[in-house]
């Protein structure tokens, strides 16, 4: 029996590789597990052309492979019982056939024009042919040895997203872009480790070596606040603000109660009063603020803080300023809208998401660091790899190995360019601008919450139950805005599972509404491919489906008739 | 000017988008934008042939398109020192050849069979189609809403990877598999993300609610200690543990010192005697052991921890048992090795790579939970997604936002099966020990550490020096251990400019050379494309190479005649 899988010859050239489980004899088999390493799929093959389908066209594969009507869940999940790792080996052909039927079938449509309820939007093309690229070149970014140029690509797009934010001098960039042991910023999955990372930096350098206290990073959070002095830290944030916050303050030792949501004002932004009120508070209780966090383009209502007035906070608190820009921070690439975000340059550290509004495929996060050596607080060495004076971004990263998805957001940056960018973003904040009309303008719909980038909220509400409310007391306002609250849940689900468009919904307490708790559509107009004519129809068949309630719609008409009475 | 990207006719169908900046017209940028949106790349565009390449013949593009001799990294990088995003874009087919030119000329070769100082191996063909496949559909697993079938499959891989290491009945995975809040594991980027969800659950089961105390989730680690009354908190795992978990106890507001080093034995695992030692030392101080982790499979030298003993101690000191098997884990895959896990059935969760052993590409880390509820300790929830009792896997992961992968484990899972990876595995362990055969045969060379799994180091070590050894005293002995050390570091770093092949090197403190420091090569055999000439080949190399270091090698014959005389 040999010692390795080495070539034998093969018996069917070209064919889809089997390990041959019948005879079930070494050779056999080993043979086979040759050929799934050495031998390309057939042109012919099924996976073949699945694959020649995508690349020829995305969008009809798409559409095509992946089914209208929605299959109930407990049903998707039937093909997915078996818990035993099959012992036998299926061919490559199969296992495309039957994915295309239980998987590709059934997933979502992410890239549809008329899916405006996710951050997902359509992908341009060339990325298709770059990820597999990427994946074929298998590189690990821990470490030069494993990355090497794709090592200084990374660096330069996150020197490239921090001049976005920070605008910072050729000098700076010439000094600090490859310099070992410090980062402009980080790469990572997405933006909830962006954000965990941007304030461990922020608890690491706050809590450090002081005297002979060896710093939070060495001896720990329970030895540093008895150090330090403190009752408690605090991280405030708006009440909009992600629920990857919370994860990060737990996770960081900080506990969920310790991140503060601060009250908005009728525009979904952070109500300043209200958060320096708490501040104040939080001092007289001897409780440091480790953080104020603004956050530019809320995942709900799609709003930006006043970061301006947040930095002049952090400044007088002495504390970090971080701005979650996951979502929003696209903006920056257009000069039209970029002063949106005014005052983000004065942030310590920036999240930006590239599998958002960049156009790039999931898995590209970032975080950037104003101050090129804000990564010192959380540095880390090893024997075998991160070697001190090397340029192994892993010594200064959350996670350890990890692909090469920075390359995909290089490509973009210069295969779409500023120009391309500028029309994407500029475009994308007039469509939702157009929705917010078409919604106003229309006699059954209720726009929630003007779309400050790309993103609004708005409600169905018959014409006759407008009415209805002007003259309702509190109490009936309340019923009514309950049975609302049902339809938006029932059209919501309704059009989902009817497969054709995609709103999603959310549950908002605004204020010009006395802070009464209200579900609404929530959409994302970031795909270029959405229409005005898609709008209209989504609006449309919102109307249709509300009328099919059979359990919300008539009692809504029966309070009409009510307060007409 | 229209409002929205539009179809507008294309002048030249089927040619390489671009974005017309040279008239800076906005309905011409539109056109252009539209068309890389729509339009798939031509197929004899410079891209689509590239990919072509890749699909027909990954191991020759992969041989071609990388130069052999190694570029110095600050050459590489002058091709990466644009800081402004570019304003004009670029060509598809310009940004290919320039991104074949600079990038990929200088990656690395990781999936060559004469690598073997990598983790990485070389991938089986049908993960590039299929990973294409997964860039397309784009979903997002952090929900149902945007992954929908890929959900139910990544939870099946889960299950099947806690089949894996539990084993549980049939009634056990039908009941959990798909259970709403309840979760066999989680999906993620790394090894790293996967340590620390293992602690993370750890820490918040230990310091849970208790009373009027709402638990560290919600409290935090200072008011926790306090309400339980410990003085400190503390990890132990084996000095050869993952750099990794340094960070956890960092990120989780332990404190790297709180991350226990215990010395290992002869054969690089933990001293169980020295571990207890420390656990009663900590105990006497107020210390609560938190977590006791049991490598499976270190990554310097391979070797795996006495898993039942460390079992028993943690059940003695009622805390988590937690085992990183992110390299060695894929060895429960041989029914013949897997033996050498034994025990690992005991730890609460259990950390496992595929983009390890298990040939899938980079991103795909896991980690696997005993206890279906575990990881309710670290449960969150938002207004928009994750609501309660939804099967949302975001709600229980550190990560938010991330891609499909789990898609390509579950093709390898299929497509290789349980015979596949046994040949794969056990022919990787098998080839490690014939090369250790080889080492021990060879007069110039010296094996450091056995290969209990695919893993082991050596030494170059002129037979010369091997015979003045036995005479040198003590401290002649560390000046040729020195002089050892920078030939090992020369050997190692010629041989990866060289180009022909790559082992790496890291340091070791062998209990069997009185704990002196000492580099040593390291080399993983998990390439099933290794042959055993290529072994031959690389031992040969670095014999040529030793003897060209002008520096070091004549200095050790200059001791060897010193000695002699």
């Amino acid at each position: 029996m040999p010692f390795f899988v080495a070539p034998l010859p093969a018996k069917e050239p070209g064919s889809t590789s089997r390990i041959d489980v019948s005879k079930r004899q070494a050779t056999a088999s080993e043979e086979a597990l040759w050929r799934i390493f050495t031998v390309p799929e057939a042109p012919d093959s099924t996976l073949s052309k699945i694959e020649q389908n995508i690349s020829q066209n995305l969008a009809g594969f798409l559409r095509e492979s992946i089914v209208a009507v929605e299959k109930p869940l407990w049903q998707i999940e039937r093909d997915f019982q078996d818990f035993q790792i099959p012992l036998a080996p299926q061919f490559v052909s199969d296992y495309a056939d039957a994915m295309m039927e239980k998987l590709v079938a059934h997933s979502v449509h992410t890239a549809s024009p008329s899916f405006i309820g996710h951050m997902t939007s359509a992908l341009p093309y060339f990325v298709l042919p770059l990820s597999k690229m990427m994946v074929g070149l298998n590189q690990n970014l821990v470490k030069i040895e494993t990355s090497k140029a794709f090592t200084p690509l990374e660096r330069q797009v996150l020197g490239m997203m921090h001049h976005l934010v920070y605008q910072q001098e050729a000098g700076f960039y010439s000094k600090w872009m490859h310099s070992a042991n410090h980062a402009l910023g980080a790469f990572c999955s997405g933006g909830t480790i962006a954000n965990i990372s941007a304030l461990w930096i922020a608890r690491n350098r706050l809590l450090g070596p002081d005297g002979d206290f060896r710093g939070i990073a060495r001896e720990g959070l329970f030895r540093a606040m008895k150090h330090y002095g403190y009752d408690g830290l605090a991280v405030l944030i708006s009440e909009r603000g992600h629920y990857s916050l919370g994860k990060a303050t737990d996770v960081l030792g900080l506990g969920r109660d310790d991140l503060i949501a601060v009250k908005t004002d009728g525009n979904n932004k952070v109500d300043m009063a209200e958060m320096r009120r708490i501040c104040a508070e939080l001092q007289a209780k001897n409780i440091r603020v480790l953080a104020v966090i603004g956050v530019a383009g809320t995942t709900e209502t799609g709003n930006i803080d006043p970061l301006h007035q947040l930095a002049d906070l952090a400044q007088e608190l002495q504390c970090c300023f971080h701005v979650d820009a996951a979502w929003g921070g696209a903006t920056l690439l257009s000069e039209k809208y970029r002063h949106l975000l005014s005052g983000i340059e004065r942030a310590d550290s920036v999240t930006i998401d590239a599998h958002k509004q960049m156009y790039v495929p999931m898995g590209a996060g970032m975080v950037v660091f104003k101050d090129p050596s804000s990564a010192h607080a959380i540095e880390h060495h090893a024997e075998y790899i991160l070697r001190k004076g090397s340029k192994d971004l892993g010594s200064q990263t959350l996670e350890g190995s990890r692909p090469g998805m920075a390359m995909l957001v290089h490509a973009c940056l210069q295969v779409i360019g500023r120009d391309g960018y500028e029309i994407l973003i500029n475009r994308s904040l007039e469509k939702a601008r157009y929705f917010a009309e078409l919604i106003e303008a229309h006699n059954e719909f209720e726009l929630i919450s003007e779309p400050e980038l790309c993103l609004l909220t708005y409600r169905y509400v018959p014409a006759e139950v407008q009415l209805a409310l002007q003259k309702a007391s509190p109490e009936q306002r309340e019923k009514i805005n309950e049975l609302l609250n049902s339809l938006t849940k029932f059209i919501q689900k309704r059009q989902r599972e009817q497969g054709k468009s995609f709103v999603s919904r959310t549950r908002l307490t605004p204020e010009q509404y006395q802070r009464q708790e209200m579900i609404v559509f929530r959409v994302v107009l970031a795909n270029p491919l959405t229409t005005r004519d898609i709008l209209h129809d989504i609006l449309q068949e919102q109307t249709e489906i509300a009328r099919q309630s059979r359990q919300v719609y008539p009692k809504l008409m029966q309070w009409v008739k009510e307060l007409a009475a």
